[in-house]
């Protein structure tokens, strides 16, 4: 059995150990080959795990750290005073090759500057990008990047976000993925001129399935696997589309509160309807990936609770067990290749 | 009775005169002082107007074009062949003053680039954007712009931006509007260049009342009365709205249409929740205003049916009664002088 290590930013998030450690615990009981560092504040871990009822062992072990990156730290400062905090040295782990991935749900901007900094591009690379995959119609689900990590990308960048964001993809759904560009019109003469620079190259690219522009308002039809954007565009969009998932699950919540008769009817009635809404609701999807590293770092949402956060586990399991830095650098060759030759 | 005097594009949008005519019939018995030209092909409207049964009068008139500009039109083409043309023809009886304002359904892209050839801008401004309410929490209103005009604008613009949108929902709310920067987080330190630069101009502008950044999850709060963002994201930020608004609403179609006995339940329980989710149909809060013109120019989307044009053309009136035009440039001025002196 391959043993998997994980680093833990115990420390990120609106919660800290809170969540992080129960999550954890949760992910040592679901994965018998999995082995964890937690780096944190060690008696805050400690009184989690005293809650818990759980006793340290091989497979749980806490490195202690003595400071926490704020949400509101600009990177650069992040970065200069980023040693002995939890973020940094689960990143460092990392880095050491002493754990195969990290998670943490701090400080974005921190995490990309850090990691970027600590892991090191790979080779070709020329920005990292954020990636998630996000729920669409009948059960599929569109990978989408880059979710903030750039507020501005030239074509280049673009082109490289989709090779990165088609080899995730097909790591999970088996088969070559659809990609698209999103913009503000399916027509060719639409949009600004990355983008338009960005579509040429990917049409005279054979290795990456191009299936031209993308709508908002089809982004969760299922049409394409993988959606490709600048960060600024992506984050809004994934944050809008979280808010209006929200209105509705909030009104429907309230609507239900004033009656125990109208919540066993409305589960009735609309199951597959709440259970979608639901499904919208970012705890679901928590997760996304910061690709384009030497490394795997996973970014939870801060607001993560215990099941969000297991999944974003869940997410750093998948990615080493594929072994996904490897093989986001080889397609990346293989496509930078063809280019040239 | 002032009399209000507009002029349709009837060819414009997906469905053309099948629309635009029995939305105009429509509007011409809601508003005794309105009077509409209905430019278009002159066959195809009186076949409409025939299928209703209405007669000309003084009130309905009808200019002949003979042709229409296509939605997949270059607008630099579009402008070049646009004589004879739906909407060149009804743009041009704004800029004649034969009317008070037009509204078309037509190609977004090329109805910009017209109505500033045509119209011109008003002085002190660098660039009309694209605006339209959306509907928020509790009934309330969030006016937002730029919904797809420009695909990327600098400080200035978006300052620019903030005014208008100021102005345009301070004469629906009746007090100050309150104004936001959509950004990727509410920190100072987020967002792009162009942004945290506008940031600063909206902090020193008394006239303005500048709330700050708001993400894309806090759009529907009802937080803000004016958000602020260039065109590529406006659009890509409306688009993904409407494309989660109708993954819910043909789910819940699709869950209701299986039995009459759950339709009515349905009503019953959850009225309210419903028409919150169709409150998030585009068509609901159709018509997206021109503005920063020497004239009305409202866009309604390709997509709507008779009661959305008709919105459009309430949107129309209401601009008129309000001398929205004049009305912008004062407040341009008066903003544009108090950061001079």
């Amino acid at each position: 059995m391959q043993q998997l290590t994980i680093a833990i930013d115990a420390m990120g998030g609106d919660f800290g150990p809170q969540v992080t450690v129960p999550a954890v615990v949760q992910a040592l009981s679901q994965f018998p080959e999995l082995k964890v560092t937690v780096v944190g504040d060690r008696d805050a871990i400690s009184t989690q795990l005293t809650h818990l009822n759980y006793t340290l062992n091989p497979r749980f072990s806490i490195v202690h750290s003595d400071s926490v990156i704020g949400n509101n730290t600009q990177p650069s400062k992040a970065l200069r005073h980023s040693r002995g905090s939890s973020m940094r040295m689960a990143l460092d782990l990392v880095a050491s090759k002493d754990v195969d991935a990290c998670i943490s749900a701090g400080n974005t901007g921190a995490l990309m500057g850090l990691s970027r900094f600590t892991l090191k591009l790979l080779p070709g690379v020329e920005r990292p990008a954020l990636i998630s995959p996000l729920p669409t119609k009948n059960n599929q689900r569109t990978w989408m990047l880059d979710l903030g990590a750039n507020v501005s990308c030239d074509a280049e960048t673009l082109f490289q976000f989709a090779v990165m964001g088609s080899e995730l993809a097909e790591q999970s759904i088996g088969r070559k993925a659809k990609v698209a560009l999103l913009n503000i019109g399916e027509e060719e003469i639409k949009g600004n001129d990355q983008i338009k620079r960005c579509a040429e190259m990917l049409n005279q690219c054979q290795d990456i399935e191009f299936i031209g522009y993308i709508e908002g308002d089809k982004l969760y039809q299922g049409i394409a696997d993988v959606v490709v954007c600048d960060g600024f565009v992506g984050n809004v969009c994934l944050k809008t589309s979280e808010g209006v998932a929200h209105l509705f699950l909030d009104q429907l919540k309230s609507q239900l509160l004033t009656s125990k008769f109208k919540q066993i009817l409305a589960k009735w009635l609309f199951g597959d309807v709440i259970s979608s809404l639901k499904g919208l609701n970012p705890d679901q999807y928590n997760g996304a990936s910061l690709i384009g590293l030497r490394g795997i770092v996973v970014k939870s949402h801060g607001s993560a609770d215990i099941p969000a956060f297991n999944n974003a586990i869940k997410e750093a399991v998948h990615e080493i067990k594929r072994q996904i830095p490897n093989r986001i650098s080889d397609r990346l060759e293989a496509v930078l290749l063809e280019r040239h030759y």
